[in-house]
């Protein structure tokens, strides 16, 4: 039963990064796995997609036995091929990431890694994105593999709610010092911005984009404070953007 | 006093749409217009940000009176760099379109043009995204631009909903057939994704994203109705995806 399940897996970070791979040394217990992949980095891509471009499709034989095809496109457009060209089915189980950082709060907006998982979700497919809370390349996922486990044998002994998709973060932090998961809601926060300008070799200025993280929601019931507690969060994401709450007052309005 | 409002203006066209020209036409006879728009078309970009690559800023003088800069990123760069570098300051409205082509339903999520109206919400701006229901680059522009001076003149004359922004969509009508302004549910809708496999002329393969966009929710109340039935569609949408809905079931699962 287990071995017949087909997984499908992305990330945003390309297919070389370690994220990835742990990922799939833990879902390939799981099921079939079968990756399409970044062919280089495509952090915060969001939830964009290719339409005024072509898209190229390889095979990789990056990963032993697991069939594996890297893309030109966004994480997005990897769930979209990978459905639609690659499987020619929809698969049981979307998974994306082990992401190389922190996809807690806002970020999800500007995460290519949540933005596949948001995709699948659209496809009705259970779908689950996981980020480290390290940008380090090199990071050690030995917890982030043992929460995967953890998320993969919950969502797939019990049905899967229709319409969301999961946002997993995990700290960075040791198997020791890990509290277990929190179930969580987004923190409200943003990135104060800031502009790193800077002079090229022919005196035209350009711009990096940079600024801190900051926010001033102190609730116990975000994934921010799971974070800071060493739990891992999980936030249910959904894709509908419809902001419920202000249709009466927009109704009073116009 | 209408005049002293400073509103700062991008789209997912690219600067040389029509669009664009539309809503700035507009605009400047509510307050101090600056343009900052995206130099090549954006759109799909989602809320793509550029964080693994320098930002050019350039003036523009492409507009007469108005102080315009085109942007080498997305439409969420265009928003940031225009608040922290070119206005340093924030602008008391974020205007965003004319998109020429539909955002209504889940295309809110793809849309750079709608990506640039949340990133003002989540900068606590009150921001607006319009799109015209017309893919055509040399769309008629007449009935849109009545429906951005009816939407103009509603929000500044009222308290504008907190972490919210607002996407209207217009149909490829006329002012005779135009039924008025409708406040919407998005539709639950999605893209059936196909993917045309072309042969480069190395024998090589590459894929067209393409598809139908399809839907079964025949609800009164969505933007998909609204617009089929000659009205404009206003949709308020918001910036946390958090699934709360779903978070009892997910305690009960973990």
């Amino acid at each position: 039963m287990k071995n017949k399940r087909n997984i499908l897996i992305t990330n945003d970070d390309g297919i070389f990064a370690k994220g990835i791979r742990s990922l799939i040394e833990v879902a390939k217990e799981f099921g079939n796995v079968c990756v399409v992949a970044p062919d280089k980095p495509q952090s915060g891509m969001g939830h964009a997609i290719t339409i005024n471009n072509l898209l190229r499709l390889s095979t990789s034989d990056l990963f032993d036995k697991i069939p594996a095809y890297t893309c030109s496109g966004t994480p997005v457009d990897c769930i979209k091929i990978g459905i639609y060209e690659v499987l020619k089915n929809k698969p049981d189980l979307i998974l994306s990431g082990i992401n190389h950082g922190a996809n807690t709060s806002t970020n999800v907006l500007y995460s290519g890694t949540m933005s596949a998982a948001v995709e699948g979700a659209m496809e009705k497919i259970p779908s689950v994105g996981f980020s480290l809370c390290s940008f380090d390349s090199n990071a050690d996922f030995t917890l982030s593999k043992h929460v995967v486990w953890q998320v993969l044998e919950k969502i797939l002994q019990n049905q899967f709610p229709n319409d969301i998709c999961l946002n997993v973060n995990i700290p960075s932090s040791t198997l020791d010092n890990y509290k277990g998961i929190k179930i969580c809601r987004a923190a409200n926060a943003l990135w104060e911005d800031r502009f790193d300008k800077r002079i090229d070799q022919h005196g035209n200025p350009y711009y990096w984009l940079t600024g801190d993280f900051s926010h001033d929601d102190d609730g116990e019931d975000t994934d921010l404070f799971a974070i800071k507690n060493d739990f891992a969060s999980i936030v249910p994401i959904q894709y509908d953007m419809t902001a419920y709450h202000s249709i009466a007052k927009l109704h009073s309005i116009f």
